[in-house]
């Protein structure tokens, strides 16, 4: 896959996501927080710029974020925040920044509404969720209250897509985004070989736009969708039409 | 999302995949290929244990693969060996290596065997998919032709995913897998916050015995996945009627 120009989102911050998960890593489940991520960073202007899917090991956790959380705006983690012995992401962060861990009462007591008799069910298995690494801020959880948390510029967040989503939509606003990438997706019935001569030419006259070359095939047949990438809606549909005039050029005249 | 115990695969080859690509990062394009290749690798005893998106950045690339190819034994990488100026995935690779790259007749005649008119069809942007680097070896990709290929313990294929999978297929038997696991997997309608003791006191009994939870949400209801997974089925049956023994005691005893 491909890209022409590329985007100049120098000025935008930048993320990365840590998956964290044995079970994505074993394929018995696809992972989707990314994609949402993605889809939600791009619209806001965050570039996403890695991801790490990690297995569940304390080691791997640290390393990654410690790794990571320095040379970007903003790091995401999705999974390891339950009730089981194995659900080792709460520990490991605090380990990476070095402070202590420990039930905290307002986690507590977010948990505790989730259940019928309050605090009183909460087992010691279900306690480990209420275990927020010291200085860190909750982040809500609508669906079934175990909070995530935030340290720093690390945004700790659950696995379960459900809950992925709703903690990112309740985050997402206190994030300073950039300014948003405006696409345009121009869908083509030729092989990308064919036409990458043209994309070159275009990507050269019009450096501050990203030409993105994404090619498929479907039923025997190639083609190529042409992402144009720009924050000016005018831009865009400057080379879109050039794009398509290039077409009719090379095909039809 | 969370683990009991382990499984114990240290005799195990291990895998480390990058995904390349800005459509990826930018939600464009939701990754399948991490997902075929953890199954394929699960299946064949191989443990992936590190996955890593980076985007059509040559630094990104040569950083990720140099850092990963020596700690595991395979590295797979998805994306960027199109036709188009932005496809630096092979270029990449070469410079992680020190090695030159530059077009290769064997794969020049592969990739002609495509078009129409053989070579004569294999204009600028169609000849880069044939510059392999230095004493790489060539991946078959019986769909479009351009072949992927593997330098040392790198395996380089495409990114759309039906050509990911043939290039995949057809070096799979070449590798050296280790024991398969087998799983089992327990669908419970409790939620796992009240499991988890009786998971705990499982995992601390069958400590060789891999016992992944998985909490659901379904339709304003929770309930736990339970995936057993160990190298014997005598073993796993053994676990999983302990497993349901300790369940009806809990609910119905």
């Amino acid at each position: 896959m491909k890209k022409g120009g590329k985007p100049k989102p120098s000025s935008n911050p930048t993320a990365a996501m840590i998956v964290i998960g044995d079970e994505i890593l074993s394929g018995r489940t696809l992972d989707l927080n990314t994609n949402t991520l993605a889809k939600k960073l791009t619209h806001i202007g965050v570039q996403l710029l890695q991801v790490r899917i990690v297995a569940d090991l304390k080691e791997d956790i640290i390393e990654s974020v410690n790794s990571l959380r320095t040379n970007h705006t903003y790091i995401f983690t999705s999974g390891g925040i339950g009730p089981t012995h194995d659900d080792i992401t709460a520990d490991s962060i605090a380990g990476a920044f070095g402070v202590t861990i420990d039930v905290r009462d307002d986690a507590k007591k977010l948990l505790a509404t989730n259940y019928k008799n309050g605090e009183k069910d909460l087992n010691e298995a279900r306690l480990k969720m209420a275990r927020i690494p010291e200085g860190a801020i909750l982040i809500d959880n609508p669906i079934s209250k175990a909070p995530g948390f935030c340290i720093e510029n690390v945004y700790v967040m659950a696995g379960i897509p459900q809950i992925f989503n709703v903690m990112l939509d309740s985050i997402l606003p206190s994030l300073s985004g950039g300014d948003p990438l405006i696409s345009v997706n121009v869908k083509l019935s030729y092989p990308e070989g064919e036409i990458a001569e043209c994309l070159k030419k275009l990507a050269d006259e019009y450096s501050d736009v990203s030409i993105g070359s994404y090619p498929f095939y479907k039923d025997g047949f190639y083609g190529t969708n042409i992402v144009l990438r720009h924050r000016s809606r005018v831009v865009l549909d400057k080379v879109e039409v050039a794009l398509k005039e290039s077409m009719f050029k090379k095909y039809k005249g």
